[in-house]
């Protein structure tokens, strides 16, 4: 569209409808958004794989319905995060193909083709069965994204033979979504083992002087292992996103 | 009640049913708020074996050398904590057998002969170089206080095979002191390798969101190792001193 | 098991089967955990005489019935913490044995004798009535860790009356348990009693500025008796559970 | 001044000078103080017998003597607090009279006799030597202002017999200012064993979790005694003149 | 020490220069740890005119009603907080004399007369409706402990005029309780209209930055003037106690 | 009312029915409000065009309609926020013509005529449909205080076209209002593609790190556009009602 | 310049040097800031009168001194805010205009006329000497962008009368700017004493709980008067440049 | 070493020497590490082209010149962060080659070739000057462990200009370290620009409400864009080095 307006423009400066001061007066005066189709088109690019995401916390059912639908109307993938039950049944009534992951508590749709090159797999390592939503949050993610994934769950620094026996199998990750909660060690010792990025997801998971996860956030960004990062407590859609990033080839 | 027990008492010293020593006896065995040397006695007997202690931090060095030179003259042995070099050069002055442990920031002098009956050896377990003060603090104390002391430094858990190199030995401890600065990790790793107490000493190393040690506090808080506790940070001494409290007979 | 195959692979070289390099290579490639017997039978024979323990807050009902029918299966003793009454009464349905003690919202469960050596008694001190659940948890993790357990509830420093009349068995007990919200003064004063580790288990009780029990834990960790060691708030289990390990022979 | 703005006008309105709609034109303009006389008086009275306070900590020596001697000027007792050493001599230099607590850090400077009625003595009790700056900034104040004082340091809870002896005497007070740093166990104690109000001053004597007086602080606010009453960290000042107040007859 | 002043005493009467009643009053002005029923019964005096308290938030309806009893049968007047309307009708229906404070949250019963002697009024000041209730339970608390009570309801700093008017009441207050939310500017405010000794209850009123009380309690605390102390945050109660104590003559 | 009664006091001395003295103690005893009339009338005359504003959160719904119907009684035009669909529905039910913004949960009732001189247009910016009932809060608030208003949502800095396709417009607004969630990146954004004051609302819109608002109140409080103020978390009300005074001619 | 590259471009396509297509694939790729010059020219006429500013703190006097001299170079007034003695006598040496108000910390150097167009005077209230600082910034920051100030200095509410004093003057203000440390109740008074915008401007001025200004800063954000907004805590810069922007006609 | 170790103990098998059973007994003796030799060899190769590391900060000159000269003796390349002039100076004394980046605070010193295969470059994107020490310490860590680094400094959010004009340069980047002070709205609005990870480093530069770098981190961690994931506060190095891994084919 924008570039039709440029292009007539153009046109009537070529023609001499335009002076050249009256065309760059109008060119001045058009909005921002009718210049900028470069980063506009670089950005439907990158979309093409990647998915639209809702993040349906705080938002009514009816809202994450209306937008729902109309996204799967543009032909796009579809992901929605922080799915209540509630919510993803009247996803589910308006949008019958929509896969509702229950402990990830994502919803996922998908309306086109989705082969990305990638550089290997994305490694989910989590430690409590508490922690689980959220990891499976970040493993849906990536693989609704075109990761191959692979998941290590049950797997505590307090029982370090668990984690001991899957070493080889980490050292073979192309990235690491690690999911931890309480004091958030996991990242540190996982950190250790590997030579790949480790993205911490600090969870809520905990009690008294946790404080909502701080304990775990605070944990994770003090990391003795220097390929750990983090992101914000509980955000496991984010992880596994990042983690997509990193893998595309 | 005990008005009439006094009462009664009383009596019977009155009448000779009871010698004055006799009530005496009776008066001590009351319970305490009718007499408490008890207390007092056992406290004495208790601290026969366990040096007094001076905390020199805030204190001037006028002020630490004065209370030093009244303990030492009342033939105890003596800890001070927290001692400058400056410190320690004027008490060593005035009490030329003061020994002074640099790395430790800690005077020991002993007085009296100590031959405590133990339970084995304590542990003292630490990560970084940064971290070694404070877990010589722990160690100097626990072995003034004449346990079998050994150290285990420069295992973090960023590099666990140097954890698990010792794992037979920390096994062997009677209990352990566990040292750790940024996120903590080292007390659940520990913790999950040993059956005995670990005591944790957070540590104020660190920077950035590590708040002068709350991050390392709130991860040894939450440790997901059961058989945790934790002392306040910096705090060495005060992990030697209960390390010694469980290794008594 | 991996016992079994290394001596499998031992015998194979002892026969000449295996050449020492190939051998060398089989070695390098088997996962850890096939080497770490020693450890494993460490751990379980530590656990032979300590319960099997399920954290039952954040899980379902289902998850939590579930594990405790595996654990028991096993033959182990068995723990659950923070049940609420509908999960007890689900876990009683399946396993009828199982015990549940309303005030400490734990359930026990005993399928192996238990007969540990101990030293002494552990003491469960707690102030007000609010602190109760908390005190009992920390009281049945230790009595059914096979420990003597005496209880001092009601005893707040603001009526030292109370607190002094039983200092005399206090200083009876081989580890004491001091349960405290508000303030937290209480393991302070109990510390100043007695010469045996006192394990300080701050409180959410309290209201205002009290912050969910950070004040509490605040003064746990900043105790001016240097026998005070802290678990995290509300943790009756982990306190009940380090005191079984200090008063262990 | 103000009362004879107002005489005079009303003198006017009497003699018929100014009608009433232009005197009272004339009482809107008026600013307020000009109304205001008796609330001044008030507090002209009330100072009579109280010291003019300045606040030494951030300000400069030079600010600091400038005030001081206006003050002294107008024939009023001064009352410095937060004043160091340096400051202390400038003052003195210029001030003679102007006499020095060290350990305080309080200048005082009688100009005007005092003798107000008192209803008793103000005990001040505080447990470690590094909290004595604070308790003798409150002893000070309060004597100042004409108070008797009795001051019972060196009596933490951690040694409780030491607090006990002085019961009785502590009973006596009419008010009593408590200094408290660490976790500031000593005011909920104090509380309980008197029945006058507590004013609690938490200290920022601590390290690691204290975080500079918040721990002491928190320890105050949630004091199960329920006649404490507490000031802000260090407010020494805070307490001794609120101690004034009560002690007023 | 006091083992020769014990022994002596009990030689005395031995020997019949003391006679038991006599050695019981000398026992009684012994130091409190020789013996506390002094404190004892000095603490029941002063009960006698003081009400016992429940503070029901935390314990069950059946564990309020049971404590209820039990203190009513004693003969003490009874002073319940933070009650819930069902509750109320739980003590009222076997405690019919039982009257409940609606807004206040608080129930008292008399049962013994009180007439103590008193200094003066004491002032409830309060900003917002919303802070009603917190100033209720001060208020009630301090008239049911035999105080006059004057309330001046609605009196925020934003509209200066309303406070102003009440200031010469205000003046003639004995004591000055002031219940503020939001910023808690009222007691600054307050505290310099008048010379008497003024608590500050910050409640937990505000939203968003306010942090559950946090942003009044730290207002009140850094108060510039000198006259107010302060209590935890919604602590009606104990502002309304200290009040009664600093009133009493 | 208060004119009048001074009116009469001065006609009395005018009158010779007071003396000069006799009607300076009158004026000393009246309240002050009744000498404050010119403050009273300002404000009056400052709120003929301002709404009286009904603050509903905290209080009953037969409170807000209370004082609803006694403010519309009084001819004011009236605004409340924070209002539940239940206190809506019971307002309109006795204030039939009162208007309820459910998104902005605002009433807003109309008795007066409002035409304010106004500068120019109030821009109202949000990223987040989350954010929406904030910033129509703010939005509806100046309205109805007869300012021009425009809405600019659903910008948010990750997609910076949108903000960019908008700057024209934004750039001729006389005040902004910016209600911002997560990290308020949005009034530094905005802040610095304007010339006008920006008003930042950090709201509560975010979760883990968020902080309930911390997180966005920080970011607008360390913009780096010096153009941004701030209000309260949360406070659409506010920022509505200080745009609306910038905007006043 | 940017204007030059597009005339140059049009002007090709004019002249058939550039077809319509090739014109529109180098509008592509051209950066941004070559199409933004609206903005831009926008940006510089409002800097017109508006000074550049330097933020020196954190910045070495080499480094001020020589952006102080490209601003001057380039002929727009020049304003430096916390400027160190030192920092400031090096700017003096190569910018002998420049003038250092050392109170402010503030260094203006004037090298254009700036009569502005405002609206009325900018009033600057500061309660206690410590903020004068932090006002003097902003009034400095006020008075060199072109504006009447006027200063209302040692006015806290601890001391009604001298604020009341002033009221009438206050009002007569355009827009108000409060300095405010300890428990900033200032502004809220203020702001309900005016009908113009108030920027609180809480300071670091405090100790104890003031926690560096957190305390003042939460004061100021939880203001019961309705017409305060809020700056970073010690920002007086900010709160002098946003009331220059109000006060704009 | 550890391998001769097993090779022999198989040969003693296979010869005979050692039954099976001596053998497996043996084989839980030896300690972890003998049996470890994958991983460290993994290890091993992993530094082969990543420097070995120091972190100065808390270390003393001496140790660190210590540490260095080692590390160089074996070969490896070094890098040393956080180091002051002085030490600086002092490492170069003895190790000449050592090449101090003063602006980074960082020291390289290059023993080994690198030529690491990667994928494109790394952006290094800050806004202001303050922020540069920290930008730098990752530009050189990601320079000397073989990346290609293109730095875009001086862009912040408040002149969007600048960052819009180096929108297409950031687009082509493999992954983008963004540092940023204040509120960090920066990597939002760059993470909204690109489609690549971006690793946000918060820094400690800012005043009063910035609280150390508290509003900066939580900043970061609450982005609204999400290919943001975070390092510590300052931790220039960490995220430096996580690009680097990113960057690695």
């Amino acid at each position: 569209m924008h570039r039709e307006l440029l292009k007539q423009l153009l046109a009537e400066v070529q023609s001499g409808e335009l002076s050249v001061e009256q065309a760059l007066e109008k060119l001045k005066l058009l909005p921002y958004e009718d210049l900028s189709f470069a980063k506009v088109d670089h950005h439907r690019s990158l979309r093409q794989d990647l998915p639209e995401v809702i993040f349906a916390m705080g938002k009514t059912t009816d809202q994450v319905v209306s937008i729902a639908e109309r996204i799967v109307a543009s032909g796009t993938n579809l992901l929605i995060t922080r799915v209540t039950p509630e919510t993803a049944e009247a996803v589910q009534k308006v949008l019958p193909k929509a896969c509702y992951h229950k402990l990830a508590r994502v919803i996922t749709l998908r309306t086109a083709d989705l082969t990305p090159a990638t550089r290997g797999t994305i490694g989910i390592v989590a430690a409590g069965t508490a922690d689980l939503a959220v990891a499976e949050e970040a493993a849906v993610t990536a693989e609704f994204a075109g990761n191959s994934v692979e998941r290590f769950y049950d797997v505590g620094v307090a029982g370090l033979h668990r984690l001991l026996s899957i070493t080889a199998k980490l050292q073979q990750m192309q990235v690491i979504v690690c999911v931890a909660g309480m004091e958030a060690a996991l990242p540190s010792v996982v950190g250790g083992l590997v030579a790949v990025p480790v993205i911490a997801v600090p969870t809520s998971i905990g009690y008294g002087a946790h404080f909502s996860g701080l304990a775990a956030l605070l944990g994770a960004l003090n990391s003795c292992s220097s390929n750990v990062t983090v992101v914000n407590i509980d955000n496991g859609f984010g992880a596994g996103f990042v983690a997509t990033l990193i893998n595309r080839k």
